[in-house]
């Protein structure tokens, strides 16, 4: 089976996603595609490179990752696809693949990125403003079809990255930050569950809210209560039960977040 | 064919719904998956279970649909997984499946409910947070993939069910009221078909608005002109022509909605 | 393989595109579905019909386009089914068609169009209020399955077509339109590229703003500029870089663009 997702800024009023779709099964005719999201913030390569890692490696092998975040598409930006592991990922090269780069680095699987600068894996007219339709989807399809990326275009071992916020560790306290927030208005740091796994956590603060405890699960305490605990992509998050955490604290993509440790540990 | 169906209150940002895909077919490779919805409000189990229930019959037998409103998602609630019919549903035991059942019930289908405490079917690493990622979604691949109900789980006859808000009547006036307000702005109450037919209509009551019939089609009136039909849902729904009735009249879920019979029928 | 794409106004809470994916299995059951936007604005004919004219022709022959915006849904309006080219659409006849018709006809493709009126290729019980659900998703299904369009019904000549814009020309000035607002904010008129071919700019106006060139790529300019280019469906747009032109400039649909053009040109 063949499988491609997609990730887009493209909204879902116009139309946009679907021709992508359309131009898909032009060239693997029996693949099967899942929306990841259309509703990245517009431009915002960070909100899409965090959407792109949270379900890359939820999809069977093989999958091809379709990213398309690409404010300066027909510009001096190089059109790249990766080989992730068991995953290809085909997106501008603007910083849209760094968290999904940073998995498979991390679990030392094979990486391929190459630079796509073959037009006879593209359509045949091939616009400034519409890459995803044009470049984009054709690769990604071929891709799925089996032709080996390396035909795509040449090696390149440069690709951007963006520079990711790590939470900073002073003596006893651990600065992060948060980096989204979702649909419920859970708003998750960038403290990633390895670097809570063996401290003993005093306290978490979030402006002039103090949470004493990680809870094991969103209604593990009373309605309106304001909870911490370790997301689905284990991640330290701070929710409300049977509530929206960033509506009520009026929180944002960059407020900060304290994780206090016993200093006696 | 494999049909799968989801229904969430994931929102379209995140991936969360994506996830599930990307789960489903790790198991059931050729699996077809439709979105429902994932904007039932969230947290909103009515709304869920009514959305649900308004969909699940026009799928082919043998259909795997999956719901998702999970608030207590890692607490006591048991995940559950139902055969109503032709068809399945798996869902947090919460109340969700409450009117699919409802159907199935009226229409004498068998059934059969299982406690979904199996975890050979679902992923090797379950968190407390996303059991739609960790537990439903394998689960109903399995079960597309035919694996028999009764295996995945004990047998079960108390689920979950939610306080449908039936229509009263007292001697020339049933009182129903709101319970659904679609995309268009159109207002559908609880009052089913069925108490209508062989009821002579004096009137139809909402606020200080009268309506004095039944129209055959959203069109059936003036631009403007608030309308009282059967919806393709078989409710009772009142209607703006090329309007937004919920807009108009500032509508709102559980808002009365009284239909006056003529008292010498 | 087979394909449909869904274009229309029905949101995406309700589960009203879902159900047309289930009655379509049911007819078509290996029939490769793709949302092209449930979110046409409520009853706005133009906007779907200039929706499903950008999507038609990136998808493969013989692609089914399913189209529903249908106030007029159980009145004298007529539903249909046409052949356009390489393509199918199924539609009310109220316009919703235009721009892929033109399309079409601009191309000199063969077309057929026919007035649905067997009820032999619908659901068996045809509500006066769901006809994507009860006529247009059962035809869509059997001419994705092969059945001949002439089945369906009677040959008609005179479907109904909506009024388009087309610019005006004035000796040095091309008067145009706002036709589309995008998800980006892009605001696309209705001056296609042909009608600029082989002139010569002067300068283009928006109100009290004046763009002097046309740029290649929406990277092309400082963040913030406005400016002018040739978008993804070839028709002269006005948009902001890294921005959202239609915010910025409180922009509407029908708003009016004027294209210069060089006086001694």
């Amino acid at each position: 089976m063949k499988y491609i997702t997609l990730t887009t800024d493209f909204g879902l009023e116009d139309g946009y996603a679907g021709v992508l779709k359309g131009v898909i099964w032009g060239i693997a005719p029996d693949a099967h595609i899942a929306d990841i999201s259309h509703l990245v913030p517009p431009q915002d390569l960070m909100a899409g490179a965090l959407t792109l890692g949270r379900a890359i490696a939820y999809f069977p092998p093989g999958t091809v990752h379709l990213a398309v975040v690409d404010p300066g598409v027909g510009t001096q930006r190089r059109p790249i696809a990766a080989r992730l592991g068991p995953y290809f990922v085909v997106a501008p090269d603007n910083g849209l693949i760094t968290q999904a780069l940073r998995r498979a680095e991390q679990r030392k699987q094979s990486l391929a990125i190459v630079h796509l600068n073959k037009p006879a894996f593209w359509l045949s007219d091939v616009s400034n403003v519409f890459h995803g339709r044009d470049i984009f989807a054709p690769v990604a399809a071929h891709l799925a079809n089996g032709i080996p990326l390396e035909e795509m275009g040449d090696l390149i071992t440069d690709p951007v990255r963006l520079h990711f916020p790590f939470p900073k560790a002073s003596r006893d306290v651990l600065h992060g930050e948060i980096i989204h927030i979702d649909h419920f208005g859970n708003l998750a740091t960038n403290i990633d569950r390895s670097y809570l796994k063996s401290l003993q956590i005093q306290e978490i603060r979030f402006g002039r809210h103090i949470i004493r405890r990680l809870a094991c699960a969103y209604g593990d305490g009373s309605p309106g209560e304001l909870l911490a605990l370790i997301d689905s992509s284990d991640l330290l998050s701070l929710c409300e039960v049977n509530g929206n955490a960033a509506a009520r604290l009026g929180a944002r993509i960059g407020d900060r977040v304290e994780v206090v440790i016993h200093s006696d540990w």
